[in-house]
C-alpha cells in the first residue's frame, strides 16, 4: 500500500470500529430500552440511533454517493428534539435503516482512490473549495465518524450502572 | 500539498477541533462544577479532564515524541475509577495539565511528515507491524480524536438542561 493508502485505510478501520460497536450496542437493547431516556429529560435511546442514522445517510448525497435512503427521518430525528414528532420509528425499523445506510456507506467508501476522498464535498461551491481545500470528504468522514463516538459515549450512559 | 499531505492535514485539523472544544467546555466549568458527577454514581467532570489528560499524555512514548509530562496521572484517572485516589490534583492543575499535553503533542504532530504517520508506534513489535501495517502511528491518532469525542459527548450531559 502507499502512504497516501494507508492513511485513507486507517480511517476507514476507525469508521468501521466505531459504526461496529454503534451497532452491537443497540442490537442488546430491547424494544422497551430503546425507550429509555439517557436522563431525565434527555434523548431516548432510540432518538440517538435515528439521529446517528439520519446524519450518516446525509453523507450519501453530501458525498456524491446519490440519493438518501429516508429523507423524512431529518424531521423526525435531526431538525427537531426528540419528542415532538407523531409518529416515530419502531426500534427494529430504526434498526435495520442504521445497518441499510452503513452497508451503503461503507460500500461506496471502499470505491474511493485517496485522490477522490480529497476532492470537495457536496456543500461547498468550486470557489470557496479553491480556498479552502480542507473541505474534502475525507474532513466528512471524521467528522461523522467523532460525531458517532460523542453519541455512543453518551448511549453508554443509559446501561443501568452496575 | 499532495493528496498525503491533504489527508494528514485533515485528521490533524479534527484533532485541533476536539481538543479546543474540550479546553472550552472545561475553562467554562467552576471549581465546583468540576466536582460534579455526570449522574449519581457516574464520573465527575475533573476525573473525565484528568482522564482525557493522562490518555493524550501516554502519546508522548506512543508516537516516540518522548517522555510522559505526568506519568503518575495514569493511576489517579485511567487505572482506577473515580473516587479511589486519596489525592486528585485540583481543578486548576489539571486543566493546565490538559493545555500543556495538548501544546506539546500539537508541536510534535506539526512535525511530522505523512511517511513518518503510517510508521509503526512504540507499543507495537517489529514483526507485529511486518504483519499489521494499521498498528501505526496514524491509527493512534484517529483513536485518540475518537476518544477524546466519546468523552466530551459525555461531559456536556452534566450541564444543567435548558
Amino acid at each position: 500500500m502507499t502512504t497516501e493508502s494507508t492513511l485513507v485505510d486507517a480511517a476507514l478501520r476507525s469508521w468501521k470500529l466505531g459504526a461496529d460497536r454503534i451497532s452491537k450496542f443497540f442490537a442488546e437493547q430491547t424494544e422497551e430500552q430503546l425507550q429509555r431516556e439517557l436522563a431525565p429529560g434527555r434523548n431516548r435511546l432510540i432518538y440517538i440511533l435515528g439521529h446517528l442514522t439520519a446524519v450518516n445517510d446525509a453523507m450519501l448525497p453530501l458525498l456524491g454517493f446519490g440519493p438518501r435512503l429516508h429523507p423524512a427521518w431529518d424531521d423526525i430525528f435531526v431538525k427537531n428534539p426528540d419528542g415532538t414528532a407523531v409518529k416515530v420509528p419502531s426500534g427494529e425499523e430504526v434498526q435495520r435503516a442504521w445497518k441499510e445506510v452503513d452497508a451503503a456507506l461503507q460500500t461506496h467508501f471502499a470505491a474511493l482512490t485517496p485522490a477522490q476522498w480529497i476532492e470537495k464535498h457536496a456543500s461547498v461551491s468550486v470557489d470557496d473549495f479553491a480556498r479552502e481545500p480542507h473541505r474534502n470528504r475525507f474532513s466528512v468522514l471524521l467528522s461523522r465518524i467523532g460525531h458517532m463516538q460523542q453519541h455512543l459515549g453518551q448511549a453508554v450512559l443509559a446501561e443501568p450502572r452496575k
